[in-house]
């Protein structure tokens, strides 16, 4: 946190929040300041295009989707998202289909993330008149720990060093982005969770060969199945931690696919072209608190889900429900409770979906472990929640995301 | 499995079966073959007296003893036997109870293994006219793979070397028995897990200081409490795995039961003399199959499963009802399905426990154990038991052991 120095400065701005990055999270809250006429800019290091495009999934639980919809930002969604309802298992030569909406009332949206960020650009920018700029380069925050922060970076059209005052930051920068770096070791812990194990992402041009998601449970490894469009199925194949695709021909991959997803009696899986293979690190982190002095975490700025239940961005959202709720409280009525309790809050439904993750994982891959405890374990977890009804409701409802206040 | 030499063996007997070792399992079995008019003799290398003393836990779900009921075995655990419908949680400076009875309509038998054994020993021997012989040396299995397997051991009167020519060989003799050893590495798979915690075991000379079990969930690490009289109190501390009770004086084990069983506003716990201080391995295997030729294992000799979740000896009675059953369909009938399906039938129970313990060994330890993202996760574990009924339901359906067939 250097004070900002840059011989090419230009004059500073102010205003009272600085979104710095613009995924679900960052752009769910500029929407929702804008709405309460609360200023703030969003700063995007790449271009609309790009964030409009970047392949993400997206299974949008149906508590965010309507707390969207509140917002005036989930008309798109309930009008176009196909929803699904129940998922397949396969394991041991049997299918057994898993109604988790007929266990909860609750269904997911599929709505894939480059959507929603289509949506949220274009109610922000277009509509509500925000103020977004693409493209900036070396974000840097600075004085977090002071009443007075600031965010500086460089415009990319003029090289100019540009200076934000703000009253408060938004962390919405993901993974990678430089806000999680400005939270001092000292002030917060990281819990981290790595799984052992990754996961082959692939998009195939074939026509998806089931109506519904399959897991796959396999001593040879998980294997998982979703429909994209007509056209495009997703895969997923567990593989080594830091597995190349090189080692993943695609009639090595077919392969591994049908002897893992087979059931007699199904229709075998329809081949075409592998067009994306990347393998997936599958590890999870948690910033405790989610709050360095100004600055504000939300989404994979603070914690990461590895994508094994599809949590990441219902997460993000709740974080960014919560922090504009909260920024708007104290700038509008100097009522700071929201932002005391901010951390707190998130990570209570945080620290639920890890938990559940970590547990969904394990029934996953501990039949391929190579450990005939954590195999057999993982077995009984996998009957449980086909054969008792109360194990099933349970599941149900942390797979739909019921379980904790929203 | 050498064929039995001995300069001074005598002649000979016959019996259909021979159980190995008299525990909860091996009795049994016992009392149901001679029920049905079976013949059977039971070796055990303790005595009587020891065996009707050996201090052991005893929690018994209801289906074991509507099951031993059944079988005129259970009629004193219903008269005598304290219920238990509920315990405490403690944890963050709260107390929570779960009441599982009032979630599955299920109870406890509080009955001490050595009162379960003094009533199957009484009802074996004195009533059923079984034939038990006490205090036996060097057992050894013969031919377990062949149709005619035998047992030999030691007189302990006379120094003889005895031979017992069988049918099947029951093996019931426990974690640290011979017929554990008599499976050829080849035939069968040890699964194991370690907790990588020790459980120091207090008796304390003082009265309970709650109406019910205490489960204590601390950074420090887990402790419990239990009644076992209105003058002796069991507690647990978790401690280092191998840790040494002689690092446990009286002083530090009340100052650490004080900090981890603490909440505010409730009295503090009634300190008296430590009468027994012994640090229990946390540790599981399951052997499978539980069988190999004509030998059928049951109770701990197939499977052990750390004292966590009370399941031992309810898992030791169910491979018993099981297998006496299955002997006596085939010795009777000639019908060989139910000793066919044997050991599947008792691995369905044996991992579903298995898993419950621990997953709730997690929730416990987990806070304790130093790595963050355990911590989390086990307390989201805690907190969803108690805060959605969904999942309270499933937790008391595994604490009761009502969620699989019996």
């Amino acid at each position: 946190m250097t004070a900002p120095t840059s011989p090419t400065s230009s004059p500073a701005e102010r205003t009272p929040v600085v979104i710095v990055g613009a995924g679900p999270a960052g752009l769910t809250v500029g929407n929702i300041l804008r709405a309460a006429s609360v200023d703030c800019v969003v700063l995007e290091t790449e271009s609309r295009e790009f964030i409009e495009r970047r392949p993400r999934a997206g299974f949008l639980e149906e508590w965010a989707v309507r707390a969207l919809e509140r917002r005036g930002l989930g008309d798109r969604i309930v009008e176009q998202a196909p929803t699904h309802t129940e998922f397949e298992f396969r394991f041991g030569g049997e299918r057994r289909r898993f109604p988790y909406t007929e266990l909860t009332g609750h269904h997911h949206y599929v709505y894939p993330q480059p959507l929603l960020v289509t949506d949220l650009v274009r109610e922000y920018a277009d509509v509500r008149g925000g103020d977004i700029r693409f493209g900036v380069r070396d974000v840097e925050p600075h004085d977090l720990d002071s009443e007075r922060p600031s965010v500086s970076y460089t415009n990319p059209e003029t090289g100019e060093r540009r200076l934000l005052h703000c009253e408060f930051v938004a962390g919405c920068d993901g993974a990678r982005g430089v806000t999680r770096t400005a939270l001092p070791p000292e002030h917060a812990t990281v819990a981290r969770h790595d799984h052992g194990v990754g996961w082959l992402a692939l998009l195939a041009e074939a026509p998806p060969s089931s109506d519904c998601v399959i897991l796959g449970v396999h001593p040879r490894g998980f294997a998982g199945h979703m429909a994209r469009s007509p056209e495009v199925t997703r895969y997923y194949l567990e593989v080594p931690a830091g597995d190349d695709p090189v080692n993943w021909p695609d009639e090595r991959v077919w392969s591994e696919l049908h002897a893992r997803l087979a059931v007699p009696g199904t229709r075998p899986l329809t081949e075409g072209p592998l067009i994306e293979k990347r393998v997936l690190d599958m590890h999870n982190y948690v910033t405790e608190p989610m709050r360095y002095g100004r600055l504000y975490l939300a989404g994979d700025a603070a914690h990461l889900v590895a994508p094994i239940a599809a949590k990441g961005m219902n997460l993000a959202l709740h974080d960014a429900l919560l922090l504009a709720d909260a920024l708007i409280a104290y700038v509008g009525k100097g009522d700071d409770s929201g932002l005391r309790g901010y951390s707190d809050a998130c990570l209570r439904r945080v620290w639920h979906y890890q938990e559940f993750s970590q547990w969904l994982a394990e029934l996953l891959h501990g039949p391929s472990s190579g450990d005939a405890f954590r195999a057999g374990s993982a077995t009984a977890r996998l009957r449980r929640v086909l054969d008792s009804p109360a194990a099933a409701a349970t599941f149900a409802e942390l797979f739909i995301g019921k379980d904790t206040d929203h």
